[in-house]
């Protein structure tokens, strides 16, 4: 497993249209378990991007994805910087009944 | 939305049993659309958990769950402390076509 935690710091009034660009790449992504785009409940230009894949190749081959590289572009406009970013092994998340791993 | 970002400092050489510990306690909880543990890639005894909730309110409940008490009292021996946690307000994960809402 291969994760991220980012703590991303929109320009100035930007946040919201930072977390939509964000969040229009987060779907249909092969390898990908979770991706969570989260406003920081106390710093109004903060954005916190939770990621957890089934590989490292899994979140590099997400990069080359049409959508994600308009997201990526469409995002960097209103992106002053990124604060923090860690890597992570992530536990897988537990079986959803029901859900079809793609 | 309610979410919480913490990362929080195993006794050394313990990671993997506070993992486990928090892992047992993240299954069926109400209201919880994200329990994500990851381990620190680069610090041995970090461990972070990142959660997404439909309300605070559901969060706090689940504090009183027999499985997440049980989990709580199997992590904190193992607990060294909480580098850091921070408050968001996740954007809900977008509907997983097949699955049902607890």
């Amino acid at each position: 497993m291969y994760g991220l935690i980012g703590a991303i710091r929109a320009t100035a009034g930007d946040r919201d249209t930072l977390m939509a660009a964000l969040a229009s790449r987060s779907v249909g992504m092969p390898g990908n378990e979770v991706y969570l785009i989260a406003a920081d409940a106390n710093d109004p230009d903060l954005v916190w991007v939770t990621e957890s894949w089934r590989s490292r190749e899994a979140h590099q081959a997400s990069l080359s994805l049409p959508a994600v590289r308009e997201a990526i572009a469409r995002a960097r406009p209103v992106i002053a910087g990124f604060d923090s970013q860690v890597e992570t092994v992530p536990l897988p998340a537990p079986e959803t009944p029901g859900t079809q791993r793609i």
